[in-house]
């Protein structure tokens, strides 16, 4: 068969399998609330249906556990080039649920978008991948390619266990390229890929007063932890939103922010100034505009408040003093950055300053990883993008997020690049999550394509 | 009959009584979640009952509303003297529920005491005055006096419409001495009776950052409310517990200063270090200690953070730059302060602070009122309480917490003293509320006496 007819007929399977993974097979990943922050038994049932549809593909799988919720691993075809697809099934938690306009853990169809939560991150690109998948499946051997799926079960709490478990079998993560999680098709139509995701520190961190909750009459005398937790917050951030701990920007790895500021200066700022109107916002934080805003989205590391309590946060009045305060920190790393370090640096910052009684808990922690764009997949992944979207693709060195993309890109050494579903209006940890149906379609012809590209073209090894 | 014989008879009919109205008449009033925070059909329910066990007890009832939660007003005998007791059947929210040691609102019964939600804070009370009365019903004409009751279903929300209600019967709520909700028992046994309590305005302040909650990788370029409330709170109140909103403490009434400072000389300090013990904490705000504490708890207004939230708050970690904050304050009041004045310096103060788009919620707003100590109310409670609790009592010139008495001190003119079932350790507005059984039935036979020598001594009239 010559590559022409296998690129014709995959894309012909491409267009029959993308609509039954849409509705049927996404509809069933969405109705299983896989929160990861919750746990319980909806993440085997998750993991489950995840190796099944694998299973139906013609994958051999297998369901591996370090201790946290299960990854599902799986293989196809005993090819001389490998390839290693990356996807979580765990979710963020739903809430506030009063804000959705149905329910998050049903699959929604309506004007030429699907809703629920999931779906953008990363249901739906479980779907797409299983979609391109399946249509591939005929042709592995001809391509000469081995698949390799991990799909884990804690991307969305900081993956604490994935570290084990590709060391524990890191040969079989070793591939010739990779594809990660997401990728997203932005205002101009075109697809968004970051070769990179910033690492994470994610802590809660509580302060004590009065061994209870009191009345607040005691107030003039019994210790708030509240306004501690108040002023404890100022002295690690200022307001243009420059982080006051001392030598938190030390080790910035200068060669990577090069690299990315050369590859941003493609990129164009137009979808920024749109989020900045959509999000109601007169200004970005320190009133950064264009490129700079860009720059510092995706370059810079920075400590963020995901959540806020103390006391009494019900309807109506209560009136005490809080006998805690907590804040939940996520703190997002770039290369060069050890989040050991920079944990500890934030902890003596605090010590230093009379918080010495603050108490922590690591939700997660890992560094920040990367691909050079020069890279045989991100080649293949661009010359796919511009057939699929009809566009030019975005590259960023490093999206917004974080990942734990570094267990690939710097441990197993397989060089990263992105495929994905969501758009710039997909809402993701929010409310109403969505995609729009055409993208889901776009994205199943992307990854279709990406895997067939780098089958068939030189490769550069080595991110 | 000789005022001997009358006295031996009620004390009699007190011993009879009490004992009944702890168990079955406060199970019954504890079992209805009377949360005024939360409303519903059992505010309702709640006035039910107490207008009912009034009626049963030789009243004549009626209940009324100025649009918020029912008050039962009920009047008994035809007397030349009279004497109002005002409780309120509302009780404070039960969370956080896991810290209770049982259902809230279920009577438990061990060790001496009970437990559940009110039984100190105000359904307790409301009991042991029925049971007084009860026990006094007989002699009504003997005393020559007219009783009047009044228990509001608002006071834990700031009582909204109480005042409205005073007002529009005025005449009536005119006495010639009143029992206001509370006193407590020390812990050198002594009874605690406050002749005045704090005034209060209850705010929620809140600040917007993005339209909706976004995934906190934006957090380098979009704004985040918590940030800002953080530093917004501390610029409300300094570490050492001083207020910085100009003004704050500029209309204090300084007679009334004077007046309590020599009533808190009488008054001794053990109880507050055993406090702080109990609380667990190595010291208080600013480092106060002694009678310098017991003058900050009593006579200084201040401000405090009853609860704080921001973002995600539930189990494990989210990511998200969240789209609002918010923070609920209380303020205390002392005599001389306008909460309407009060509110405005805070709200020009952050202001000038650039926090000019702060939302505010006023949940409630009303002034300190107090009696001074030479009220023959006050006489004839003291004198009770010498022989009901056979120590000589506390005579605080104002409580640390808040009511709205200025209703009945400053409005009707009615001369207030205090009366309780509760002790130091009671957990008011905290979970496992109780009481002491044997505090209920000392509180009930100080209430007898105290009305027994009201009606039988010299007046002195007003306070």
């Amino acid at each position: 068969m010559s590559g022409r007819d296998l690129r014709d007929k995959v894309l012909g399977g491409v267009e029959h399998y993308s609509r039954k993974y849409l509705y049927d097979v996404l509809n069933s990943l969405v109705e299983i609330p896989t929160v990861s922050a919750w746990g319980g038994a909806d993440m085997a049932r998750g993991a489950g249906l995840v190796a099944s549809l694998l299973k139906e593909t013609g994958f051999n799988v297998e369901v591996k556990s370090e201790g946290g919720h299960p990854a599902v691993l799986a293989e196809m075809g005993e090819g001389s080039r490998s390839i290693l697809i990356y996807n979580h099934y765990d979710v963020q938690p739903p809430d506030p649920l009063e804000l959705w306009d149905s329910d998050p853990f049903k699959l929604r169809v309506v004007g030429g978008k699907v809703y629920g939560r999931g779906v953008a991150d990363n249901k739906g690109n479980i779907a797409a991948r299983l979609a391109a998948l399946e249509a591939l499946s005929p042709y592995i051997e001809d391509l000469d390619i081995k698949v390799k799926v991990i799909v884990e079960g804690e991307e969305e709490i900081g993956s604490p266990t994935l570290e084990r478990i590709v060391a524990g079998n890191l040969e079989w993560f070793k591939a010739d390229g990779g594809i990660w999680e997401t990728a997203y098709v932005r205002r101009d139509g075109r697809l968004s890929i970051s070769l990179g995701f910033k690492g994470m520190v994610y802590v809660e961190l509580t302060l004590r007063g009065a061994s209870r909750d009191v009345h607040s009459g005691y107030s003039p005398i019994v210790p708030n932890p509240a306004w501690r937790m108040a002023r404890m917050l100022t002295i690690i951030k200022d307001e243009s939103g420059r982080v006051l701990v001392p030598g938190f920007y030390d080790d910035i790895d200068v060669e990577f922010l090069k690299m990315g500021e050369s590859l941003l200066e493609l990129v164009d700022v137009e979808d920024l100034e749109a989020l900045r109107e959509e999000l109601g916002l007169k200004g970005f934080v320190g009133d950064l505009k264009g490129y700079e805003a860009l720059k510092a989205l995706h370059l810079n590391p920075s400590i963020n408040i995901s959540g806020l309590y103390s006391g009494y946060t019900g309807k109506g009045s209560k009136t005490i003093v809080p006998s805690t305060a907590s804040a939940k920190l996520d703190i997002r790393l770039v290369p060069g950055q050890d989040p050991n370090k920079i944990l500890e640096k934030l902890l003596e910052h605090l010590k230093a300053n009379n918080f010495e009684d603050m108490e922590i808990h690591v939700e997660s922690m890992y560094r920040a990883g990367y691909t050079k764009p020069g890279a045989a997949i991100v080649k293949a992944s661009t010359e796919a993008a511009k057939e699929a979207y009809n566009k030019e693709p975005h590259i960023l060195p490093m999206a917004a997020g974080s990942g734990p993309i570094y267990i690939f890109t710097n441990i197993a050494k397989t060089p990263m690049t992105g495929a994905g579903v969501g758009y710039y209006g997909s809402k993701v940890h929010a409310p109403n999550e969505n995609i729009r149906i055409e993208d889901f379609h776009k994205g199943v012809k992307h990854v279709a394509l990406t895997i067939i590209n780098f089958a068939t073209t030189p490769l550069t090894r080595k991110a």
